[in-house]
């Protein structure tokens, strides 16, 4: 399978993570790990049901991943993620070697492989990383911004619901 | 208790977990976090037996914590480690929003919030990490240096032992 067409496949299956995150309404991130064709770790955002801060799409792949082939070393792997990681995943990525990162929407706020920082290629440290910025952006974007306007949109209706509930007590 | 001397008793805490680390043959990084005086997490670097990339001192601490208080915001909290956070660990004290860091030994090759970059102290973040920097600097950095040379010694006593048994079996 030529490269783009298997970056494509294995975003897909990001997506798909994604997707499991907002079923148990959590911020729809996903990640997996590929090493030679095969997807070797999965995860999905879960920081709210698990009340864990760590619990990210990258870190719980990473160590599935790990678990997999029963080493902390993920060489000649590729983590596709469907948001830029944050400065803690970065951290993950390199501590497991992983050598090749494929990411879709930018996070401009967090995001720190190129929007504040470009920790993934910092050659003082010893591991560099390539990275494929922006893979089917456009709709790992908007299943973000869906996801956060159904949010708003909920709260608001919440609101006023609230206000109506008062309103008719109080007249 | 004076914040010394709390840091200072804490501090000692971190070192006992970095020595639990050591007595299984792990580079020897201890962490604790504290709540209101009490310790709620702790952890020691289990990198090597866990064989998960993730499993730093800090990252363990931190679940640990998040469990403790069942949310994985560690508001009101002090985390102290013996050497200076990584960028993965540096990125975990960001997301679980840990307001306060004292840790002891630099590290300069990979060191995240006063050697190679400052971390915690990014303006154009959400969270903003008051450090201190240095604390039992000395025991922290011994313990370190200690143990890789023990290691190296031992390395190249096992070398000396092969040479000899090649030389005994040839001759």
């Amino acid at each position: 399978m030529q490269q783009w067409a298997s970056d494509w496949y294995f975003m897909n299956a990001a997506l798909l993570e994604a997707q499991r995150a907002q079923s148990i309404g959590e911020v729809p991130i996903g990640a997996v790990i590929v090493h030679d064709g095969i997807i070797i770790g999965r995860g999905h955002n879960v920081r709210e049901q698990s009340q864990l801060a760590t619990k990210h799409a990258e870190m719980i792949a990473i160590e599935r991943a790990c678990e997999t082939i029963g080493s902390w070393r993920l060489e000649e792997t590729t983590l596709y993620v469907t948001l830029e990681p944050c400065m803690m995943c970065s951290g993950a990525i390199m501590q497991s070697r992983i050598p090749r990162v494929v990411y879709g929407a930018a996070d401009l706020k967090g995001g720190t492989v190129r929007s504040l920082y470009r920790l993934l290629e910092d050659e003082r440290l010893n591991h560099f990383v390539r990275v494929e910025a922006g893979l089917m952006e456009e709709t790992c974007s908007s299943q973000l911004t869906h996801f956060f306007r159904t949010i708003r949109a909920r709260k608001k209706r919440e609101k006023q619901q609230r206000r109506q509930h008062i309103d008719s007590t109080s007249s």
